[in-house]
């Protein structure tokens, strides 16, 4: 037996109990002819006291003893004379009697305490030691209990997790598949699910009634910053259910997360904000609404001004920033910055102060006499000591564009309070996108998203007007997931697929088996999937999902500890009858 | 809203309820005047009555359905005038007001009851439609409640639930690697995951300290019958473990599982069999241990007899059959035919009968006479009325092949029950076993499996005696898994890659991370991996996991229903710089 308890364990109560405990050496300290080593493992941290004057025996061990050595020690508890109250074990030390030298340790290339020295990349290349670090385990061991509470959840409303292949069938439409060559059937591949969004929905077919999985899902993007090309999803479905039954069951599954996990409870509904009302004040499909800060519309109210920036503008609008009257010059420039950078992407700013003394100060004073500014703030319930900030430019980019500078203005406010959590479904999504590029309706959820009944009509003259029972839930400006109200009637699937563009032999060889399953008495169905690495980031307060992943791969989907993706044996290749093209690299 | 009860909810006590139900059309029977529906649903059946007389809008609606239609009525729940006992709500009916059709339905190809006419390709084809049917879908069922036990248990153990990547490092050691072309890193190739074994062990070594997951795992074999190239595992890994931890920590799981889901209870220790006396008394390593009937090995008792097939033979060893001395010529024919198939390989069976009167009948009466079946009789423990079962030959060959003719006995006799578990763990495996055609040793196990402390000297002077820790756990002749104590030193581990043959090399590039790993303090650590398809299809008492699969492949890799694998198009090898050889198909 390695250890009669962990290094997290041990209590006054334990006094005088010869004990055992395994782990690593956090830390040594010599101090009047003992040594004090500080034993970690995954539940805490054990201090051990060696009486290195008195046993020479041990005084040896101790000397041969670094950071990260794995060791066995046998020993008496006995309280300590200054104890240390920050530590759940702080009140009781180990007279240690016995030391055995389990696994010796290199000095580790970065240091493992909750401050690290270590690069990014460092970090990566050694993750077995990253994840020793507290903050990285702990993230870890959250999601191990977000995945436990959500299938508790899920298990108590009759959900059957049921686990769906992932040896699949590539399919062009969405993102790119990862391919899977088959040795059996040469010539032939298989593709790794984007989802298992045909196979949920086969399952409601077959009167499953209440599908989950927490499943790896795949998609081979070029990867954006917080991207991993697999990524893993709570993946739901049920049958006989209209859109309100499905939010009002993940709204139950959210508010038990909170509840159990972070001790927070949401006693209101979760707000049900339709898509253009998004766009209109908050510039986002996915509005953080831990704060107000509306978008103001100006055009109509502006008529013709005169400020060409204006008048030629499609769009105007504006938000209020509280108390931010005071902003020097500097700020402001800083804010102007801002809103220019490429990824932004405003030509200017413009500012209103309304001063703490009632006048005001704008950068258009040139245009706008003080009565028009007094006018612009009642329409942004401005206060004496407000700051309006104003965007003119094409709608879609200059409400984008008013959006982050929402944010960033909520965030200076300290309006985005990460132990704040302000939940809201956006509902109502339009079914379809114009793409210029392809000259063609792309379905904007999925190709299996149906029509709002009253819309039906519109697909066959306005489609862009047909809105969709689509729905995302957004938290705090982040999108943690979303689904939908299937199709489940296959004329008005086939009259979707050629909306989109599909030939009659693309779709029946793409979704054919769906299409013929559909004849058998499939019933109305909905779901979602909500993303499960985003919703612990978002639980564990951090911005990037890779650190809620154990062995997460980089930004060029390497995983640069285990060196993958890697050249495979020209025997592999030849098995499959494939053959690699120069590619003048 | 579609419904305000199931199928399966309504009893006595909600009599004269308004209610809604939605399901299937399971039967439609005319009688009296009277329309009977049996609407069905995951939950249950439910009898609708339609009073066509009446209400003739309802006997036209009612006119038009048939089995498999999905339809939603209303109506009033009702006394049933003769009950049905064998249905949960057979004591009430609906009397239908309304019935909206949800969706017709065609006939289905087979029929979707508890026996159906359906063949085995015709139902993987309609998938769909055979999860509708109660076995299969219990099966699922089963599945989903065994997943939710076994993660319950381990939660409460501490371990913590982590999911590794899928898409990893090709390696050659084990079975052949499913691979995936790199878009982004050309030329390269991911593999998937045979195990998320080198994983789970630098979770170890990232002190995670106990570990699980269950994982899907690929394996690119030539399929045997139950063989699928997806399948599930539920993976563990502990730290500071000796062998008796992790097999009480997992004798405590599958105890906890009989319990909750089958409600059977193991008031003992599960029996520990050494590998050597599986083989010497059962022919296995997985020994069915319901029934005893163990071998009697019977050369060293013969010395020479005179009859050249005994004689000349390695190894002769038989059986004791309770109370089949009557079995008649033509059974004991078709047990000779039965031990002689090829992929028994036998040459021929030896037979002595114990007759009731005390008296013996022997297929080798020319060449033993009485007293010495007499003696054989007694050194097998028979009775009168016991038959006597002997096959002769090469060792490894007989043993296997008296194996079959024990569990065919075993099944004839009626002591192969699937209601009775006899569950035991195999240890004591070899390290090491030789492989004739590569002239090396294999791993038994696989590479990262310790040696016994005792018999780590025989690494240098006789490698093929080495015992291992590593343990199986067997019920009903079963292997539901397996595991090992590690090796956590990276010297040692350098040992075994060397003794199994792979150059420094290959070791460093294929294992390198985790040698590395294992410089910066491994604890001792060990764990298993249980085949979560073999022990959901042992609960369910089916013999094929593929009942237990909601989305099988066929013995070519095939998935029939969604027709994969399949070509892809030209664009997508063309951006993974890969070309198809003429491979003359």
């Amino acid at each position: 037996m390695y250890r009669s308890h962990t290094c997290g364990e041990l209590r006054l109560a334990d006094t005088d109990k010869n004990v055992k405990l395994s782990g690593w050496v956090q830390k040594i300290r010599n101090l009047g002819g003992m040594t004090f080593i500080d034993l970690r493992d995954r539940y805490g941290i054990t201090q051990l006291v060696l009486d290195v004057e008195s046993r020479k025996d041990l005084s040896a061990q101790a000397r041969q003893l670094g950071r990260e050595y794995v060791i066995q020690v046998r020993g008496n508890v006995a309280e300590r004379s200054n104890k240390n109250a920050k530590m759940p074990t702080g009140d009781v030390e180990i007279l240690v009697d016995e030391i055995v030298l389990l696994n010796p340790s290199e000095l580790p290339p970065f240091t493992i305490e909750d401050e690290t020295d270590g690069g990014d990349e460092l970090r990566m290349k050694y993750r077995y030691l990253d994840l020793r670090r507290n903050p990285v385990r702990r993230n870890l061991e959250l999601r191990h209990k977000l995945g436990f509470e959500v299938r508790n959840y899920l298990n108590q409303q009759n959900f059957i997790e049921t686990e769906t292949p992932v040896l699949i069938k590539s399919t062009p439409e969405g993102a790119r598949d990862f391919i899977v060559p088959s040795r059996m059937n040469v010539g032939e591949f298989y593709a790794l699910p984007q989802s298992p969004q045909v196979f949920k929905q086969l399952l409601m077919v077959a009167g499953f009634d209440r599908y989950f999985q927490i499943v790896k899902c795949f998609r081979d993007e070029d990867l954006r910053a917080d991207r991993q090309p697999e990524f893993t999803q709570i993946d739901c479905e049920m049958a006989f259910v209209e859109q309100q039954d499905v939010l009002s069951t993940f709204e139950g599954m959210t508010k038990h997360l909170f509840k159990v996990i972070k001790n927070v409870e949401f006693d209101f509904d979760f707000p049900q904000m339709p898509f253009d009302e998004a766009l209109k004040y908050y510039g986002s499909d996915k509005p953080d609404i831990r704060f107000d800060m509306k978008f103001v519309e100006m055009k109509e109210m502006l008529g013709d001004t005169g400020f060409v920036v204006f008048d030629n503008a499609e769009y105007v609008a504006g938000i209020c920033a509280d108390g931010c009257a005071g902003y020097t010059r500097k700020q402001l420039d800083k804010l102007t910055d801002f809103v220019r950078r490429p990824q932004i992407g405003a030509q200017g700013l413009v500012y209103v102060k309304y001063n703490s003394d009632g006048t005001f100060k704008s950068s258009v004073d040139k245009f706008f006499d003080t009565a028009t500014l007094a006018q612009w703030a009642e329409k942004f319930k401005a206060k004496p000591g407000d700051l309006l900030l104003i965007l003119a430019g094409p709608q879609a980019k200059t409400q984008s564009a008013l959006c982050q500078l929402r944010l960033e203005m909520g965030e200076r406010l300290g309006y985005r309070d990460k132990n704040k959590f302000a939940p809201l479904w956006v509902v109502d999504f339009p079914l379809l996108e114009w793409d210029e590029e392809t000259g063609r309706y792309h379905a904007m959820h999925h190709p299996f998203t149906s029509p709002k009944k009253e819309d039906v009509a519109l697909l066959k003259t306005d489609p862009a007007k047909v809105r969709a029972n689509a729905y995302d839930l957004v938290i705090n400006g982040v999108e943690i997931g979303g689904g939908s109200i299937r199709i489940h009637n296959d004329e008005l699937q086939n009259k979707m697929f050629k909306l989109l563009g599909f030939t009659e032999q693309e779709a029946e060889s793409q979704f054919g088996f769906l299409m013929n399953a559909f004849k058998y008495g499939a019933p109305p169905h909905g779901g979602v999937a909500l993303g499960f690495d985003r919703l612990t980031s978002l639980f564990a307060g951090i911005d990037s999902i890779r650190d809620v992943i154990a062995f997460p791969k980089n930004n060029a989907g390497r995983d640069v500890m285990i060196d993958s993706p890697s050249p495979v044996a020209e025997e592999q290749l030849d098995e499959l009858y494939l053959k690699l093209k120069n590619n003048n690299k």
